[in-house]
């Protein structure tokens, strides 16, 4: 993947190409030497293999994707050449690059590439590997064969296959979308794969601020979405030649959400501002799909609009897309379970011996699943906390702590307030809570239990 | 108990006495109509019932106490008054008031009996109701009697003699170390009450820092803690005459978190501007322990001391004090339950066979009480959410929005930030934000699941 970064460079002269050369190199000597010291050891697939994986090969490629950064002429420190390539792998896609506009085009396609690769990565992991690691009630999210004599390998290769070839052609699609809304061809290509990933990166500083273009921003609404869309569902449609599959039921509740959010926060802007109402109801729902698809874009500094956009945004940085998609956040199928967990418990109340039964996708939930969900949340709740106040304890400020440590974990990229809003950047933060948000990234985009496993004891027990 | 405060305004010839007798005549003469107009008739008791009761009983409260404020010859409105009424009944200590040190000495008396009462009234509800009901995981607090042939009545006739014998006992004793301490007659009585309650009015301005003396912080840490001790546990070591009854599991649970967060809050505040290192633990300590039991006292504007214990402030308003008691928040038993919950689940899925049970004072935790408690946790963050965008919806700054959401929900009282922090007061926001925050307090005081089974349309199907 590097070499595409390296062959722009060499058309543009300019010297940074070397440094996507010599971390290519590195990249392979290291892996092919790890590939032959291993060479023919073959480990028994457990849970336990698969958890460790999972946060090795995060943890490495975040590690392999900031060597360019390090190796290039731009002067980024190791915190912040880390920092770049977890939010760009994580496809959080907070920065703390600035001059963007004036930027080496190779470093500024390896960008969009690091988020296009983590936004496969992640649907790859969300389809194939978190359900059978019954990560966060992701198991109502198992794979079922349309084919009983077809093997595990067999199914993975199909789904896997499809998945590639249904995220290019979105890729595509997005990319010459953007060509006709009016893009440069450079643009078009690193916006379409920083879209399809919900990932964010922009070749500018402004973001979307600096297309003045309706069409741009109308493309851009409709390839987020893309990128939230259970793939999962999309692609079992296709594999049982099924339309009926794809309607998973966490795509009406979705554009429920956002339809209701957009138009509370067009609304309020409104009432406030008495801007131009269409402009609004544009701005507002471009904005609102980015932070709840957690992409992150920013058409303009939205919290600027007024104390309850920010009230409406802080909301809207929690909910996420759906599973299996390339979102991250708290998602869909999570709400919906949750809200009718809670809604069957106060009906108990009421009723000490009455049954009411949680559904899901016309089937029932069972206590496994709503057990996992539960104690999802609650540990997302806890590290938020927690990280929230290790960041306050490098001297930052509430607003900066909290809402960079959530749109961290949820891994949508701008917070709020003046430091990292929409219209900020994460350079000036000491180095510390540069690593603090850094796990944060990792942590949410691995669903946090596939991370909290390594911190348990038993674990390690042999 | 408005003869009090009546008797105080008299004693001092101040005309605000008869705010006190007309108020009582008026809750009197409605009570009296409404007690002889059900005469005779006798409803078996229910859970649905005991719901609609504790509602009814907390809401009429609230607005037979708003009444000495209104007819009261100070300046309040009415949504004033009731937010007053609400904060004392609900002992949450957020005040619209201001100038106390100059205000009738009968009105400052009726804050602290709000309080007074409002504590007693939550232990008696604590241990008589929410268990019987199974309200968030209460009913492992259901009491167990040492004589099985004694009939519930009889049963609750004990411990609420108990309770009361308690409760005042306590309130004595504070009030008479106060007055060693240093503070004059009525300035220990008034605290005494809001201290034993963890209610937190004061009858100065500057709340506990108007007493420039260590001895007065040092009883109302004492007290403040003995008002979050789990009531039922002390009452049933009493019953039984067993005093190994009395080591509830929250007890060590609740210390630790006190002396950790202290020592955090010492330890930055000290790093941050090497004050006296004596008075910075007493004054970390004091006012960690006063929003931990949810009290919400403050010997000084702490969040001045620096982002940091902004912070840890922030996480201490979570928590509460134990089951059982005057304090509102999440509660420790909660919190150690769900600890456990989450440690478990994370080793269900590194063994996926394995069995790991929650246990609690050594007793196997069932999975209704473990979700009873994650369904209250969730409630509570939705609650939180939804409420602080209805706040910045009407303008405010979002850490006024959601601290003040939060302090409301946890009934600590001060909540950070410029208007509401622990210098500032709750008298210039909205009324819609004071309703809202009305709303919050009651929530938070019914452990929102009891006001939540009223908004399930199978409540009120016959």
């Amino acid at each position: 993947m590097m070499l595409l970064p390296m062959m722009v460079d060499v058309y543009d002269g300019n010297p940074d190409w070397q440094a996507f050369m010599a971390s290519g190199i590195i990249i392979a000597v290291l892996s092919t030497g790890l590939l032959l010291a291993g060479r023919g050891r073959v480990v028994p697939f457990s849970s336990r293999l698969g958890f460790f994986l999972v946060n090795v090969l995060w943890a490495t490629t975040s590690l392999a994707a900031a060597l360019p950064f390090l190796l290039a002429d731009v002067p980024v420190s190791f915190t912040d050449a880390v920092f770049e390539a977890v939010s760009g792998i994580t496809t959080t896609g907070s920065t703390v690059l600035s001059g963007l506009d004036h930027m080496p085009r190779g470093l500024l396609l390896w960008r969009s590439l690091t988020q296009w690769l983590g936004g496969i990565g992640i649907i790859a992991m969300g389809i194939m590997l978190l359900p059978f690691l019954r990560v966060g009630g992701m198991q109502i999210y198992q794979l079922e064969s349309s084919n009983r004599n077809e093997k595990p390998v067999e199914r993975f290769a199909t789904f896997g296959l499809w998945l590639i070839m249904l995220y290019v052609s979105f890729t595509i699609a997005c990319a010459l979308a953007y060509l006709g809304a009016g893009m440069t061809a450079f643009d078009a290509i690193n916006h379409a794969m920083s879209t399809i990933s919900t990932g964010g990166y922009s070749t500018h500083d402004a973001s979307f601020g600096y297309f003045g273009n309706s069409g741009v921003l109308v493309v851009s609404i409709i390839f987020m979405l893309a990128g939230a869309m259970p793939f999962v569902a999309l692609i079992r449609a296709i594999v049982q030649r099924d339309v009926r599959k794809a309607l998973d039921p966490q795509i009406p509740i979705l554009l429920a959400l956002l339809v209701l959010l957009s138009a509370l926060v067009t609304a309020t802007a409104l009432h406030a501002h008495a801007g131009e109402p269409l402009a609004m109801i544009l701005h507002s729902t471009f904005n609102i799909v980015s932070v709840v698809t957690t992409t992150g874009y920013a058409s303009t500094d939205y919290t600027q609009w007024g104390a309850q956009e920010v009230g409406l945004f802080l909301v809207a940085t929690f909910l996420g897309g759906c599973a299996g998609s390339t979102s991250g956040g708290i998602k869909t199928y999570r709400i919906a379970i949750l809200f009718q967990t809670v809604s069957a418990a106060v009906k108990e109340l009421v009723y000490p011996n009455g049954i009411f039964a949680v559904r899901y996708d016309g089937l029932q939930v069972g206590a496994q699943v709503i057990r996992s969900i539960t104690v999802f949340i609650g540990l997302f709740f806890a590290v938020l906390f927690v990280f929230s106040a290790a960041l306050a304890a490098t001297g930052l400020d509430l607003v900066t702590s909290v809402s960079g440590t959530l749109t961290a974990l949820t891994n949508v990229g701008p917070g709020l307030g003046n430091v990292i809003g929409p219209a900020g950047n994460f350079s000036t933060l000491p180095d510390f809570a540069k690593w603090v948000l850094c796990a944060a990234m990792l942590l949410g985009r691995l669903e946090i239990l596939t991370v909290a496993v390594l911190f348990s004891p038993i674990f390690w027990r042999r």
